[in-house]
């Protein structure tokens, strides 16, 4: 299971907080995600990393909606982003939201940092553990958290394709 | 769009007479289909060939249902066969019928012989083009097929999923 937790951030004084941790740069991604309809709580998206050459097909099913903090996820790297969209289409799922973010990747221990500026919506930070032992995800979470200066009062806790949405005027 | 006929064939014989008109011997493959429960004309496909460790994820369109010759096909490789099967499950999709055959592959031109030996069904050729132009590319089989002794009397129309089915006894 995939458990995280997302933060509205400042951009550069987040980054150097999360150096400052010793947490290893594994890679930059620019990111195109599309997500198809489907209603909530499941996702059904594809990524383009353009800069990576790379796409990937996944499906979610958020565990504890409303928090958006647990999921539970299926991902497969696909070889061609525009035909994996096609064979969704074909099956009947129409294109709903477009996600755009640069994101920089951190690790550190068993925690990543995934550190976004998301076209239209700003900057976030998503601290994520991969674990079945979801209590001890979250503390690890929040330890971290508090060393970067977040807080409960940081907490994003709609999605990105929620955002998106409300900032068009919502549907 | 792919173009291919069926054949009902003798595999050692075939085989003999491909390679006797000089195409060439390009892989072999085992593989392993699973359709899912779509309505034809469309099909929806995850193969596995696990002797090349690869996996692919396919949507067809037959645009001649009944005679099942040309197919308006999407396909992309995925990075793990049991994986993309999951996420189609999530999607409300049921396995309905699995194929198992073991494959040579060989290409003359622009033509593709698949020399099958399918589990439970027998010796199958499929003679296949690529090709925008459906009676060109007919007549390209047509010649071909009648080089390698094969008339009208050997086609096969039905999908491998539907002689697997009625070998089960029909549904």
């Amino acid at each position: 299971m995939e458990i995280e937790v997302k933060f509205h951030v400042d951009f550069n004084k987040v980054r150097a907080a999360i150096e400052l941790l010793g947490a290893s740069f594994l890679r930059e991604e620019l990111q195109e995600d599309v997500y198809f309809s489907i209603s909530l709580p499941e996702l059904l998206r594809v990524r383009r990393v353009p800069n990576l050459g790379k796409a990937f097909l996944t499906y979610k099913r958020i565990t504890d909606p409303g928090r958006n903090e647990e999921f539970d996820e299926l991902e497969v790297e696909v070889s061609d982003f525009n035909t994996t969209v096609e064979i969704l289409k074909r099956l009947g799922y129409r294109e709903d939201v477009v996600v755009r973010k640069r994101r920089l990747v951190y690790r550190l221990g068993g925690v990543t940092f995934e550190l976004s500026e998301v076209e239209g919506l700003g900057a976030f930070l998503d601290i994520e553990v991969i674990s079945d032992e979801v209590d001890g995800a979250k503390r690890k979470i929040w330890e971290i958290a508090e060393k970067l200066g977040l807080g409960e009062e940081d907490v994003e806790p709609r999605l990105y394709q929620e955002l998106i949405r409300e900032r068009a005027g919502g549907r």
